[in-house]
């Protein structure tokens, strides 16, 4: 497997401890035969044997994340891609790997995890019912699991920061002038009762919270749809509306076109997540964006502060950002 | 690191030579001690070391896998992360681990993979200008490369087939009664020549190819939406168009909507990619899926088949799959 460290010493001549010494910068070796070492390494091409170091310094320096949840979608982008940009980006400046793995049926989490050695696991698109997950605990190694709670030492959940996501769109709105400011919630699901109470919250802090303005989807485009359409007939209209996710609103967007009526002009319209579609619907679709790219390198970050015994939060939110594109209106 | 050999010796009282040797599958040994071995070293939670294992085997078992070219998105979605689903898989199937690398600023391929010693390299999303490509070829390693074309030993092409993917299309269209098949080319870029070439060609064999059909646009949104507009005028219309990219697909569907035509009663639409989006435009949009789960399937194969000694093709033609929406209609 490409030069050893005998080949360099048949080379120069001297013996396989003396190359050993320079190239692990030992004391006892003149600086003079040390770079002329090195540099003969480097000329040879000689790269440390990469399992052989890890096994002597026995630290891995690999990270282990798992991509799950990509079995139950038919047809639309899988959005736990977005966060490995920035695990792989943090993760190559502490010099550590990063190893992939998905949804394995011979073999537990934990099987993997102790087989691979690695040194943290972060976990995406871990299931809401999913009970294997609890076994990671014993591992007692630094996880960090992305929007899924899981309670355990060194175990961090991450996620985006709902209040401040759903603050920035208010705000913005209210800039804009908007005081009638309408929702569509999407049932009982974790994220829109989150998204909502958020919403009631600021909205009541500024007496502009009116039920009348909640309306009921069900997070698939068809239900945003109905409610476009059938606002058309409503006296009081709210004038812009904030959709828990960006497929109701697209959805709404269309059954407000199909009245005849136009997106800004006579409605303003904000999505949530930042899922890739938005930036291509008709008019684009002002959104928040949960900030994948940070809250990957976060995961990473925290794995990293565990192993250098640096003080934890376990519970990390990250700062979401509003993306302004072409739904909305300034309307005072 | 957990528990090792010498752990289970203490614990059942025997040598560590006799641990090992049951945990190997050695002969010289009772089977009733091999088991008891076994079943003591399951129960105290051992896994052989992975580092030693490789070592030993002087195997890596570890292919890598450049994640390139998401620099230049726009809030688009990265259609690299769909090939590794079928990478990561497939690469399970032969108990090989993935290591993900992306771009990286202070280091070369060839240094990331020496150093990492892998035992294959995939490249996704390669720049048709990338000059540092070249330097791979020295490594004498097998390397799947999607869709960029490098020469050298033990390098494949991987892509989806143009040709059968554009076939597909016009069969549908013409099994549906259309004889009238317009298309949207996108320029002088190299897949639209090429899909283009494969629709004059099938065309010209059905004596259904005229000139007058074709339309030029540059693989923006916003060019489909201008041929969409202008289409209304035209006295002789095809009766369904194919545009070499779903983008320009969605901006035509708009276009000819603005002028208060219907799809697809009016025209059918195919695209070409299956985006995410085209699952939501109103309508969902027909479309030629690129099979990037076989591509990356095949990429992985191809190396295994490489290092096995098996025969090997460095060209791999995926065949594409067309998606069934609901843009297209039966005429005939």
């Amino acid at each position: 497997m490409g030069v050893t460290i005998k080949d360099i010493a048949i080379k120069l001549n001297i013996s396989k401890a003396a190359v050993s010494k320079a190239l692990n910068d030992k004391e006892d070796i003149s600086i003079e035969l040390k770079d002329k070492v090195k540099k003969t390494a480097k000329e040879m091409g000689y790269s440390p044997n990469y399992f052989a170091k890890k096994l002597a310094t026995k630290k891995s320096n690999t990270l282990g994340v798992f991509i799950l949840g990509k079995e139950n979608l038919k047809g639309e982008e899988y959005y736990g891609y977005k966060f490995l940009d920035g695990i792989i980006e943090t993760a190559v400046s502490y010099a550590y790997d990063i190893l992939v793995f998905s949804e394995n049926k011979n073999k537990s989490y934990t099987e993997i995890i102790r087989e691979k050695m690695v040194e943290g696991v972060i976990f995406i698109g871990v299931d809401s019912e999913d009970k294997k997950i609890n076994s990671v605990k014993d591992l007692l190694l630094p996880i960090s699991i992305i929007d899924f709670h899981l309670k355990g030492e060194n175990i961090s959940f991450l996620s985006s920061d709902s209040y401040k996501g759903v603050k920035s769109v208010i705000d913005y709105l209210t800039e804009l002038g908007h005081e009638k400011i309408g929702i569509i919630i999407g049932g009982e699901a974790e994220i829109s009762k989150r998204r909502y109470f958020a919403y009631k919250k600021i909205l009541e802090s500024k007496n502009l919270f009116h039920k009348k303005y909640v309306y009921e989807g069900d997070f698939t485009k068809k239900s945003g749809y109905e409610i476009g359409k059938r606002l058309f007939r409503k006296k009081d209209r709210p004038t812009a509306i904030f959709s828990v996710s960006d497929l109701m609103a697209i959805g709404f967007i269309e059954g407000v076109k199909a009245n005849g009526m136009k997106i800004p002009e006579d409605i303003s319209v904000v999505g949530f997540d930042n899922i890739g579609f938005g930036y291509y619907s008709n008019p684009s679709l002002t959104t928040v964006d949960q900030n994948p790219l940070e809250i990957g390198q976060m995961a990473v970050k925290y794995i990293m502060d565990v192993i250098e015994n640096k003080n934890v939060n376990n519970e990390i939110l990250i700062e979401p950002k509003l993306i302004k594109r072409k739904s909305c209106k300034k309307i005072k």
